[in-house]
């Protein structure tokens, strides 16, 4: 099967890629296949309101050591299989979720990430033998088109907060001419200030989200909870498209507003760069996920990558959230149909590890098949995250059809979906109402609802879903 | 014995915190005793010049897909042990080094580690059920005095990063006088400007390193490679306190350097608040690490929080690379004698995970008791550390007294030792020799050596190293 040849070949070579040949580790990626295979439950089981009261207890005595504002409730991860989370009073729900997204192929495999990060230090100075090798089989043989290179890294912060270091390196030695920074640069370095330091800065979109440490945070603007109290950087912050969904009926406004924010874009090029301040890449993600799953064309980022390029400024697509599978390829920007869509693509969560492949100004492009050596039968596995995704799709726009008043703009790629619900109250009231009936789901931006089920998530899952879902909205209307 | 018994409890500890009960984890805690106990080699073993062939085949290989700029040689960890290194050529080294101290007690641990990074997701919204118990069996049990609670992390810059946040925001609060944020800071949060995002700052130490994302980056002063060409902030750096060694015999002029540094401390909150830019945080590391081991009398640091106290800024001790044990007690910072020794105390790498202690300045102080209920019998294996520490510390006053005009300024507490060398390219030769000889050895600032032995370095591998040392001092004299 697709599935657990993917899974497998996916856990065996990134766990020899990070050196986890260990014999637990052996183990583990066994008891992976067979797990699959084998243990997946009926359907959702619930025994108690969530949180129950084990999880009630439980989060009470963390409370006296951590803030527990974003806790949900207790797992046992040990008895959750496949697309079921259980908790720790025994209530099974079927995950459209995943723990926004980070749970790569099914839930068996939330252990293996707790073995896939990798002790950075080690790999940096004194990597293992098969590092190279692995590397090429995994990470490389899925790069993004044009990108020959790959730096791998602990987290989806740090991925993205390095990516942004190497943009600015690039963009200083360009505007140098060479690559030999001058006893002053050296110097002033040292004391954060010019031109050591320069007044670079990163080009972002309103409602994005790349991470929370202070250089991703500044080219953050999802939520003003994660940004309050904090410094940032005087950087420029476009608008991102706000489009009418579904796509194919509003393609003249939706063009308009997509043409509007692009001018703003080569706008605030120009002024950031009459400040001093010149843009040396800009951030993208190529659907807004913690925004509220905003979406915009292919031709915006074709547009958008060659004003980029007309500046002189690096291209930079975070796919920490819509890399790997969900959107029916493995890229989300393969679906822009570019041969060179980026100049720097990060990633994190579901790839197990994270980092960004990156363009070699130096060598030749080479362009990397995708899915080459990596992943067995994968064309299988995203032709039913296609197939689970179009039944999705098309079920959320009968209940759109049907409840006018409540959903609207629903929109998807592969499984990666999202709805809108008709103000915040009732959003969270749904969310809440579903989990009661054994369904987790997630919300995104002011007052939307995301679906982020595994890659294993079929369209008998799809029904499953629907029909809580239905009931649910029911009670709401 | 008291190592192989804080070990596995060490791991056993934090796996079950971690959640790492799958069958796996249990046989790599099961194999750890065993290793120590039966698999220490005899002394080094050179089959070829470092790197060898193999390694620099691998390195040329690996260089096609990332920058190799930093790789010293490609490890066998499965044949490493103990205090030795096994690289891919067969050359086996005791290890001094331990990879910028990341591995907490022996080289078999390293498996361990990467085991030991956790999902955040999961930990933050949806943790297992034992997290609570074990956070406190493991991580509270050797909370900093006066600290009762703990936020973990994914890695030393993240820690670092989130406490910088956490101080923002509590100094934010204070300033308001209470914790409700108007509209204003709300809207203007999201396009980076104040007073959503105000424009507070933390002090730094020249010289000192907090890590490479942008916040850690604009406090990290240690190397120009590490912030050229990256823009920073504009916050406030102070002269760390250069004192010659050792300590006891200059005690007139390290008092008086050290007034100067803590005058220019005073000096720059006062200029900072002036300039609209408020200190927030005051950071530094008991022993700074990578700008060249540099060490400051309790004297100096007391002064120095008491400074922060007087101001109104928080006061964080990053114990990254200090923390867990190599000065002789469990944090550096205990060796200052104090009751209430700081607000924030960040740690990595020796303890498995990252993460910050804070003071809750809600709650009542309560003073948790350092190595309750964690480690078994731990007071024999600092006493062991402190013995292999004094000899080491010994044995290098014996090689400076021999070589004054090679060596100078022996410094330590515990085995965290360090000593300089006549200047840059001769210590860079000596560390090159060592090897050879089959002694891994690291540097530190212009022309220091670092010694970061695990805590199972003995007296044995003290005198063993101390005699590879002095014959490779002898060939530079």
């Amino acid at each position: 099967m697709a599935t657990s040849l993917l899974s497998r070949q996916l856990v065996l070579s990134l766990q020899q890629n990070l050196r986890l040949t260990a014999p637990g580790c052996r183990y583990v990626s066994k008891a992976a296949a067979k797990t699959q295979v084998e243990f997946e439950y009926d359907g959702p089981s619930m025994k108690t309101e969530v949180p129950g009261p084990r999880s009630k207890e439980l989060t009470k005595q963390l409370g006296e050591i951590q803030n527990v504002g974003a806790i949900n409730f207790f797992c046992n991860y040990e008895e959750s299989r496949g697309n079921y989370l259980v908790d720790v009073d025994g209530n099974r729900m079927l995950d459209v979720y995943t723990q926004i997204s980070s749970i790569p192929i099914a839930h068996t495999d939330l252990l293996y990430s707790y073995c896939a990060f990798v002790n950075r230090p080690a790999l940096g100075i004194m990597p293992p033998e098969n590092f190279p090798e692995k590397l090429a089989e995994s990470l490389l043989s899925v790069a993004p088109s044009g990108m020959s290179r790959v730096q791998t890294m602990a987290c989806g912060s740090c991925s993205n907060e390095n990516a942004y270091k190497a943009m600015f390196i690039w963009y200083r030695n360009k505007e140098r001419g060479h690559n030999n920074p001058s006893d002053e640069d050296m110097s002033s370095c040292m004391i954060n200030q010019s031109p050591g330091c320069p007044d670079f800065s990163i080009l972002s979109f309103m409602g994005g989200f790349h991470g929370r440490t202070m250089g991703c945070l500044a080219t953050t603007h999802s939520k003003a909870i994660h940004k309050l109290d904090v410094p940032s950087f005087d950087w420029p912050i476009a608008p991102f498209p706000k489009l009418k969904y579904p796509l194919e009926e509003f393609t003249r406004e939706n063009a308009q507003e997509e043409a509007r924010c692009l001018e703003e874009v080569e706008d605030l090029i120009v002024q950031w760069r009459q400040k001093g301040r010149p843009v040396a890449g800009i951030v993208i993600e190529p659907i807004q996920a913690e925004g509220g799953d905003n979406h915009a064309t292919p031709d915006f980022f074709k547009k958008l990558r060659n004003i980029a390029r007309k500046h002189g400024s690096a291209f930079h697509v975070d796919e920490v959230q819509t890399g790997g599978g969900a959107t029916g390829k493995f890229w989300a920007h393969e679906h822009w149909g570019m041969d060179d869509p980026a100049d720097i693509v990060s990633f994190s969560k579901k790839m197990l590890t994270g980092g960004y492949y990156h363009k070699d100004e130096l060598q030749a492009d080479k362009a990397y098949r995708i899915f080459n050596t990596w992943m067995g039968d994968p064309e299988n596995l995203l032709e039913e995250v296609t197939r689970s995704g179009k039944t999705l799709l098309q079920g959320l726009y009968q209940l759109q059809d049907q409840y006018p008043n409540l959903l609207s703009s629903a929109r998807g790629q592969g499984t990666f979906c999202a709805i809108d619900i008709r103000d915040d109250a009732t959003r969270n009231s749904i969310l809440l109402k579903a989990r009661d009936k054994g369904v987790l789901l997630g919300g995104c931006g002011d007052r939307s609802i995301r679906f982020r089920p595994a890659l294993v998530f079929k369209e008998y899952h799809v029904h499953m879903f629907l029909n809580v879902f239905s009931d649910v909205l029911a009670e709401h209307n």
